[in-house]
């Protein structure tokens, strides 16, 4: 396996300058592929077709493409530079219209430009390239404090079970869930790590095991089901998950199977801790039973990878996308700010107002 | 679906006495191939390829086979038709060395034969295939006892989960997990089921909700981790589920990801009950750790079917095939002598000793 991979970050601006690299997600981990992606379109198909996926990853990937559709701006005049600027801004958006971090790291990116007016182009240039920069760097720090937190967690030689792929992958570096484990490797810590392959997009055996592999990680895979023999023989000190949405009282809505090792945790007595950014908690959600779950393509489930048909023509298909854990099946939800614990009513709130 | 499928029985013996039918479970379901096998050669190959799988339903074609073969033996001195006789049976008996029920059928039929010595040749062969008819007809009977307990359980329009294939494809009619339903179709019952996939070898996908589905019954097909989902959305009033090995202290060993599904069961209330003949509990194993848990190959989770590897080269792989699943979690085990409770200590006693 090839460390190197993990010195692109997923996502990055070429050292000159010129192009948006990313690592093409849809070939791993068959294939380690490098992307130099230049132009406008060629950046609005790799998100398009998930060559980069992971909200955080997107949002980082959709600001140096903007920042390289800018700088290719031929105009002088702020008013014609604005208007191309605008329409560059706008078709990157449509590769993936429901991603709220691609939205969010454009509009970061076009209010430089407005808040700058009265900046000359070349400017205005470089003042969107650091405003890039920034978002990137500020997801890097992100999810360093997070694995800064969830290291005090866990203990060199610890067992860590792992659910889809919430790892540098996903993020600009060390990822959320995965944050601890990269950060520990850093300081020469060895983990023993558990991927669920996570049925039915396999991310946990393609992507999560991929880059826990690249980083030096002794790496299992396991079918998801196999996770309660796995706790059963004492092989796990705690479950690190990621976060898609966080309700005020701590429910977390995450990748379908999620509740159920959280279940699972609880009866054995592992430790359960969901890991992710502020960001991802949505104070205005009172509990779990708000968010509602998207269903997904009967034949995610039935035809796999390779469309080759494994179960019957006439089968109904449930495919949840994901699931909602209870907040009483979480020891704990490590953010930037610090690690809430129960009663998350009152814990995720502290984290608010200090945050502000 | 072609319902007449069902008629089949997975094992039977052809009409004019020639053949044994079954029903090739390897091309399921993609396509429905019915696979009369005449000689002992396609026999063997038939039980080594998988063709046809499931301890009963390999002893029941291991019987008809040895018998066609005992058939088609030319000699009328007994010596010379023992003699060839137990060749034919050698062979047999060597396409799937482990599997208890192709010894111990085999085995019946030769004790026909050893029995029966003064008898001529002909009269011989006629037992023989009584014998032969009589394990199926036995098997049946059980399925039947089973399905008539496990109705006891469950009523009109029900939701049962199942994982793996427990049914009728394993067996030679009604299966044993899944025999009430199979029964309580034959009675114009209704119900809801719910097939977990079972990953790596996806039984629960090719062949559950195959069967089921062949039958007429509302059939949904799930990932493993979305059965946490499911039993929190209600939709599940009972969870049916197979078994490979019962300890005398209730423990049950069965197919991967079983001991998963009784921990949720508990935690959302739902019953969790455990169906088999009672020649799959040990009286003389004490508990579930005495079970040695077969691994198997790690290319069952990496390269799924069809051969398309899906994790990385390096990656190590935990695959085992069964769990154990602690009595606690067990409401009830169903056999063709009724339904023992909790303590199981006393109440699988109390079944063997009016067994005898």
């Amino acid at each position: 396996m090839n460390n190197e991979i993990l010195n692109y970050e997923s996502v990055a601006l070429d050292d000159d300058d010129s192009a948006l690299v990313i690592l093409d997600q849809t070939e791993l981990p068959g294939e380690i592929k490098i992307l130099r992606l230049k132009n406008q379109k060629d950046i609005w198909q790799a998100i398009y077709k998930l060559q980069v996926r992971g909200a955080p990853a997107i949002g980082i990937a959709a600001g140096f493409g903007l920042y390289l559709a800018a700088k290719n701006i031929q105009a002088d005049d702020y008013e014609e530079f604005f208007s191309q600027f605008h329409a560059a801004k706008e078709y990157l958006n449509s590769s993936r219209p429901t991603a709220v971090n691609l939205s969010w790291a454009l509009n970061r990116l076009e209010n430089v430009l407005i808040n700058n007016r009265d900046k000359n182009i070349s400017e205005i240039k470089k003042l969107l390239r650091d405003e890039a920069v920034k978002i990137k760097d500020e997801d890097i720090l992100m999810c360093r404090k997070i694995g800064e937190y969830g290291l005090t967690l866990i203990k060199d030689g610890d067992g860590i079970l792992t659910h889809c792929n919430a790892g540098q992958l996903a993020t600009s570096k060390y990822g959320t869930a995965l944050a601890p484990i990269h950060l520990g490797r850093e300081r020469g810590m060895n983990f023993k790590v558990y991927c669920d392959e996570t049925r039915p997009l396999l991310q946990g055996a393609r992507l999560s095991t991929f880059e826990l592999i690249a980083d030096g990680v002794e790496t299992t895979l396991i079918c998801d089901n196999m996770a309660s023999q796995v706790m059963k023989n004492g092989w796990i000190n705690a479950v690190f998950v990621g976060c898609d949405r966080v309700a005020a009282n701590g429910d977390a809505c995450n990748k379908i199977g999620t509740s159920g090792l959280a279940v699972l945790a609880k009866y054995y007595g592992v430790p359960f801790y969901v890991l992710g950014p502020t960001s991802t908690i949505d104070m205005s959600i009172k509990n779990g039973r708000e968010i509602i779950i998207e269903q997904r393509p009967a034949e995610e489930v039935t035809e796999m990878w390779y469309k080759k048909r494994m179960a019957p023509k006439d089968v109904k298909v449930y495919n949840p996308a994901f699931d909602v854990t209870d907040n009483e099946l979480i020891t704990g939800i490590v953010t930037e700010y610090g690690i809430a614990r129960p009663p998350y009513s009152e814990s995720l709130k502290k984290i608010f107002d200090e945050k502000k």
